[in-house]
């Protein structure tokens, strides 16, 4: 039996969002165009924003559909960048973003003359509201993550939100691992709002909720005005051009209607599995602990820290034995980092290359469950025994877990 | 009998990308997680990947995935912009581009100090062949369409490239309305190439060619380093991050191999019954007159001139009658603007407000031809006494089309 626990990485896709998929394809026409066909495609369109739009508390056109949650957030803090209030330059950034915010406002402040402003997180990943606060004056916008995507670790966006409006700086928030698993409210977060400041950018992704991968959304405040990233055609108010992916759209607003109605049930369900999860690898492995807020997490979320072994490695035993996780770090071209987040909770580098990140979702079981827990004994043993061999626990993966 | 006569706006899915989509979704798994899941992921990526670089005759870690042509368009010319030669800030764009180069070419000319060449078109569509040789030296880039997406008109590409070669400037084209309709061959077109000059970047899109909306292709030379639009977690040569759209990728392959392997053969069909269009249009309304290149133009495309009718009119009258066309114009927020194009032929604002663009596609029959046939006397007699009516050729088209 293999064992998928990366739903965190992509989860598979609804067959509410596969039916919707197929049924706009029944449609045929571009959404700009102005013949019957075309506003045909339309009606099927504007329907798919208008139910993104009830999930996601905002308004219809503020949901400007884009290729993914990496560029709702490129157009975020770019568009934000290029059109904020003149002489202001710094960008708030939270320690421990992803890298669709962190490598944007690095750009932002190698290309472009930004000036970054981190806050750190307390040892449990959580952002320190008054760092936060501290950090906003004058800023020309500020970023954070609603729920932690490595970590879980579940952040106060109401708060981050009011402290914004407050402090008239522009904000974004990364809601894409959160949506689906916590309340995802625009307007409640933005409240009252302030000229020009609070939550103005909101970024989501279909294909972390069971649609298709390369669909997604920014929510942008009807009180912003974001430079396109994408010009051409004029289409979503100019603020991203391209034809419109109708049955993108469509399969979105199915999978988050399906996750969003599943959500309460789902959260008690997935936290217990979780919980289970963890308890188990505790009992077996008494030296492992969680990471991130124990409490105040995402629900399918469990992030551990195994002191005395390689998460690579570890990774690639647990594959083997035919469990998919995570280490949540950055492997690009196969190159092993330490989790950035990680070391943003305090821990040192051995650490944070000791982590394995479970994700559960919707196609998760208790079976599931317990094949891990039988597993994963064995191979963490090896992955023991292999950086003891090669005197560190950070030893090549590749030579432990495929040899 | 409804009739869609607008294949150059989107052409209906083919079975065999549906079923790409569909058989892609049978494999979960991140393609950039080094599970194996994510590899199982990873491989029917790059088999998509490898399958498109083979239709677009370049290699396949040339091929940067994106959200269409649109984007394509954007990271070609922005990323160009931004990893341009020290120094230069000339930006070439023939005059009738599409609108993904013309506005962010407009942008960069407006915000980020690029000094636009523009080059003449001749009274066919033609780029002028001097001209654009003339405007190349010390450019920073140079851009220009495969063929016109409107007047149909096929240019030199290979020319095209030849010049900006020897000029050492780098190019884009833009296939987006070529690929399938006529070869495309980067390499080819390229030839040897010279140091930073040359074809470095071409745009394809997957739902011209019966594949997906919201995927689509910049081939981006491997002796070329644009800036990434899309910062984040490194994908693609680091070119355009995002979570790659492995389902996407396999139909946009699986569509374009479809449409190439039929290219030769629907050539000549649809070549054979556009031009039986183009005749019957003229022998029912003298005036009426085809723009564009007569003979080296795309063989679905008839771009024809009413000069007594107003084109948003004869579109709505034609909707109406069950025939879907478009006016080759862009008509964002339902605001008709006179075609961009047909004024680079050198006709009048009148007759640009006075075109119609029939565009056929590999689900056109000889039957479609002739029910357009049939309807368009009484529409075009219609349009014209509405202009009449109201003392000019561009009325509104909702008064005149909808009372």
């Amino acid at each position: 039996m293999r064992v998928y626990l990366d739903h965190a990485a992509t989860t598979p896709l609804r067959a509410e969002a596969r039916e919707a998929w197929l049924a706009a394809h029944e449609v045929l026409g571009n959404p700009s165009s102005i013949h019957g066909a075309g506003q045909d495609a339309r009606r099927l369109l504007e329907d798919a924003r208008d139910g993104l739009a009830e999930i996601l508390g905002c308004q219809s056109i503020e949901v400007v559909l884009t290729s993914g949650g990496t560029e709702a957030a490129n157009l975020a803090l770019k568009g934000l960048w290029w059109a904020r209030a003149h002489g202001t330059r710094a960008v708030v950034l939270p320690d421990g973003e992803h890298h669709a915010t962190l490598d944007v406002v690095g750009w932002l402040s190698s290309t472009q003359d930004a000036d970054v402003r981190a806050v750190p997180l307390d040892s449990l990943g959580r952002i320190a509201p008054d760092a936060f606060a501290d950090a906003l004056p004058g800023a020309a916008l500020a970023t954070a993550l609603v729920a932690n995507n490595e970590v879980g670790t579940i952040q106060d966006a109401a708060g981050l939100a009011a402290a914004a409006s407050a402090a008239g700086v522009p904000l974004h928030l990364d809601a894409v691992s959160a949506l689906g698993q916590v309340p995802v409210d625009f307007a409640a977060w933005r409240g009252p709002g302030s000229a020009g400041g609070g939550l103005v950018a909101l970024s989501v992704s279909a294909h972390k909720v069971g649609g298709p991968v390369g669909v997604g959304a920014a929510v942008v405040s009807r009180h912003a005005a974001p430079t396109p990233l994408l010009h051409g055609g004029g289409q979503q108010r100019g603020l991203r051009a391209g034809t419109q992916d109708v049955a993108g759209a469509a399969a979105f607003a199915a999978a988050a209607r399906a996750a969003e109605a599943e959500r309460e049930s789902e959260s008690v369900r997935l936290a217990a599995l979780r919980d289970r999860l963890v308890r188990g690898i505790r009992d077996a492995i008494p030296a492992a602990r969680l990471l991130g807020d124990p409490a105040n997490r995402l629900p399918g979320n469990a992030h551990v820290l195994f002191p005395d072994a390689a998460g690579e490695t570890l990774l690639f035993l647990l594959d083997m034995a035919g469990v998919a996780v995570s280490t949540g770090s950055a492997c690009q071209a196969g190159v092993a980092e330490p989790s950035h987040v990680v070391l943003a909770l305090g821990l040192d580098d051995r650490a944070a290359r000791s982590v394995l990140r479970f994700t559960l979702g919707h196609t998760s079981t208790l079976d599931d469950v317990e094949a891990v827990l039988a597993r994963l004994p064995d191979a963490y043993a090896r992955a023991v025994a292999s950086g003891a061999r090669s005197g560190s626990g950070t030893s090549s993966a590749r030579s432990a877990g495929r040899s």
